[in-house]
């Protein structure tokens, strides 16, 4: 099974998917948790490129591209073989960022989006994703208290982001079978009780 | 006028562009001398990944598609802004070395290539492609002598390398108007020479 945690910035997802892989070790689940972009060594590298706050000239089409490459990376050298081996793998961030980001956020054109990505990931979607909705600015709040590290993307305007949102959204309502909405502006401990009771009940536990 | 330099590795195409470079300077041609990967300081950070020897395990999409987000910065920044000031832009390695080495050396689908290349080149074709035919082996031996600085594509086989180089004259049998075969196998002097003689002639100079 694989499950994608996407949201905005902001939203919690990085934190709750660690709680997630805890909850689900402790199980005695085999499960692998990974991240984008990165989660190999060359997907670091193209992290850091991708991410630098000095980049500002980074064209739409290199950053698109240099995700996909990572992404490509980390299916074919981690996401695969693990849910091969019958595992569970829980991944922050994966195609559904790009669509969201690349095409509401910048306007890319949908249709290429889809081809690039369908070829960096050779097919693969997540069985699962869950959307950790928060308000645009609620999320930048957050971001900038929690003393995390910032990047590239968090110095985008809020209608960037807002657009990210509404793209997510829209991406949710063509296949909500395959989405869950998790209300994101609520206590750590709310919202992971809501994630274990989603992933006992997918995972049959 | 966009010029790119294409042959396989030893082909002594580094060699040629500086020399094009410096000749074309000298007969006070406004022009610009780039390469792929890199180009541009994303682009070298790009270079860095996609070469490094370390960098084993990079699945077959990733490398095209790192390839593929340099050149798209390339692009945007120094080559498509270069033309419309009037500026010659003399590339070593561009689109064309996609097609020979991921296309027809390993083997991916080169439709697909030729959509992610249009989409990362934004249609942007060179006027001219001058190719740096040598023999496989031959070249091998001159990049070994040459003491220059090996890239993780240097570790490949004969065999892959041969592929490339039946890659690069499919490819000018397509569009024989656009390419130009420069037997490599030469003194750089009399390579130089030719290569003047003919951006001359193609320059109207």
């Amino acid at each position: 099974m694989f499950v994608t945690f996407e949201g905005p910035e902001g939203s919690g997802k990085s934190t709750q998917i660690k709680l997630a892989h805890q909850f689900l070790t402790e199980l005695g689940v085999p499960v692998v948790i990974t991240r984008e972009p990165g989660g190999t060594v060359i997907g670091d590298q193209i992290r850091e490129t991708v991410h630098h706050v000095k980049n500002t000239e980074m064209s739409p089409v290199a950053e698109l591209l240099l995700y996909s490459a990572s992404r490509a990376q980390l299916v074919a050298e981690l996401i695969r073989p693990s849910l091969e081996a019958g595992k569970v793998v829980l991944c922050d961030r994966y195609a559904d960022s790009t669509l969201a980001y690349q095409g509401y956020g910048r306007g890319l054109d949908l249709t290429m989006l889809n081809d690039i990505t369908g070829y960096a990931t050779q097919g693969l979607k997540p069985d699962l994703t869950l959307l950790f909705d928060i308000d645009v600015q609620a999320g930048i709040n957050r971001r900038t208290i929690g003393g995390e590290e910032m990047n590239r993307l968090d110095l985008e305007s809020i209608q960037f982001h807002e657009k990210v949102r509404q793209g997510y959204h829209q991406l949710a309502a063509f296949e909500p079978k395959r989405w869950i909405f998790i209300e994101a502006d609520r206590s750590i401990k709310a919202i992971q009780q809501e994630v274990k009771v989603i992933l006992k009940s997918k995972l049959g536990l």
